[in-house]
């Protein structure tokens, strides 16, 4: 089979590209070439897999020469993130509406219906005065987005569900919590702090803390993300239970409860480079965000959220061992041993 | 003030149109000028007169002059209706997707910040495997569309409140119920037999009804349509109480209790020129709306719904004299007259 995936040399994406790679096959058919469509070019493992095909470049651009392609599924990840979606209007509508509308168009010309996987994001809740916000949000609460990156992963679950009912796709949305602990430099993302607080103090940096410690969100891992992903792609349009935007498996956890739990794995001196300084915009785009999710649909897949965020901080130490100071790995190692016994 | 009404040649349009000039105003500031866009020429007594200016053509190739109007506010009616979208999936897209996003980037570009009604409906609601429709659809209710026309209307619904949001407009979305009785001939809307079953009795011609006499409904007026869509306009934000669509008041009427009314109000005669000639796909379409609404946001703006079928009858016997024959309309007088006694 034939597979895309947009934003494929994305963190996400190359991750998930990674797992189909290693797994070989999806929905028990054999993965013959796997298309990683992106502004930039796929990590090197990847570009060196002969299945992999790198187009890189604008993704408006390419979505028309997708239609000759036929392929046999697809995962949308491609996206402008959430700060830049404030900052720069029209790069949001661009990236995040238009892109997805020919996207659909080119796989709708296609005419051969395939499997569609669309990453939209809890980002899609927010408090509307008319609509406050319930403490943790379901598959059904009502999503009144706080951010034109919310609003615009909303309206592409609504163009997904009818591309699908009409039988152009066969397309599914799975909203992603915040994924942490993503690997490298900070990104425009408002929520890029979720990983920066435990990424540049395990690798003996200091990091800001730009909200209060009393922040609760909802997030999950980059392995549990990938497979939610895969078993959304997976699931019969039966099991997915519905044509509406599905919640992902969230760890509801409090900002200060990360930290701790960063202190236990890594040490009180980790912990001690995370700074308090207040930023109040990006305190303003968190605070209309959900304080956390629950994810039922989800789980009636198989899907389940990590127990705990040690667990989290633990699958990025040994994922990325060189980003880690010896001392953090260290302890790290002692908490595990700990825990064992 | 310079207005724009979309769509203002058609016949919710034209009577808005006609109920702003009579009033002079709106929110407090006198009307100077009222753009009627549309793709045919407004009626005659509106080109006549001077404050109304006609453009004719179609929407979308319009909008970018708009920027250009710098209009103080907007009606924005023009739309395909549901049974087109379903028909002819690029032309939904075009006329109501595209067409409002070139509308919305005009406005922003003309950056007076207009203020705006959206003309939305309660075909946004309906019912998806995972959310199954209540008996009566709420302000809050998690909207599932299941026709193109509804996908459509709920995605502006977001991309207006999220223009407002960044301060490019003054938006505001109104949920319009299903207008009754429409005069002149039969249009391409799914629910446009729930017109034709008053209106072609009353000219002394057969009517089809396509779907169950149990078949339950949220109708409203021309008249109270048209005052909802100007008091939605001239509240306050606040009043408003949030960006998120509102519902307009309905009347919730079983179809039978249509034709009851009919007979009532115009004689067993009249009633007895509905035949039932059940449609498979306008009862597929229809089976997917709602059964009825509530409006509790439009009632605290004062706004109400009809009490009863039978004045929205008689509304259209008033205003359409010519197209009622003498003894539907001898046989009303006389109901309007034991109805007072």
């Amino acid at each position: 089979m034939k597979l895309l995936i947009t934003g494929g040399a994305g963190f996400v994406g190359a991750r998930l590209a990674r797992a189909l790679l290693k797994k070989g096959a999806l929905h028990g058919k054999p993965i013959e070439r796997l298309v990683l469509a992106d502004q930039f070019p796929p990590p090197a493992d990847l570009q060196a897999d002969p299945r992999v095909e790198a187009r890189t470049g604008p993704l408006l651009a390419q979505c028309a020469g997708f239609a000759q392609d036929r392929f046999d599924g697809v995962f949308h990840l491609a996206s402008a993130v959430s700060g830049e979606c404030e900052a720069d209007f029209e790069l949001g509508l661009r990236s995040n509406l238009d892109s997805t509308r020919a996207l659909l168009d080119a796989l709708r010309a296609a005419g051969n219906v395939p499997r569609f996987v669309f990453s939209s994001s809890v980002a899609v809740f927010g408090p509307d005065a008319s609509n406050p916000m319930p403490p943790l949000v379901r598959d059904d609460t009502l999503p009144t987005p706080q951010t034109s990156y919310g609003t615009h992963k909303l309206i592409c679950e609504h163009l997904v569900a009818d591309y699908t009912r009409k039988g152009f796709i066969d397309g599914r949305s799975a909203r992603l919590n915040t994924v942490t602990v993503r690997p490298g430099k900070p990104n425009g993302a408002a929520s890029s702090f979720f990983s920066g607080i435990i990424r540049e103090p395990l690798a003996g940096q200091e990091a800001v803390l730009p909200v209060d410690p009393s922040v609760s969100h909802p997030v999950s891992s980059p392995s549990r993300t990938v497979e939610g992903l895969i078993a959304v792609y997976e699931a019969s349009a039966e099991a997915m239970g519905g044509r509406a935007g599905l919640n992902l498996p969230a760890l509801n956890v409090k900002v200060g409860d990360m930290l701790n739990a960063l202190e236990a794995v890594a040490g009180k001196a980790t912990r001690a480079l995370v700074k308090p300084v207040p930023d109040p915009t990006i305190q303003r785009i968190v605070g209309g965000w959900s304080k956390g999710a629950v994810a039922a649909r989800a789980e009636k897949l198989g899907l389940k959220p990590e127990a705990d965020f040690a667990d989290i901080i633990l699958q990025y130490i040994h994922d990325h061992p060189a980003a880690v100071t010896e001392a953090a790995r260290a302890a790290a190692a002692n908490y595990e041993r700990s825990r064992k016994a």
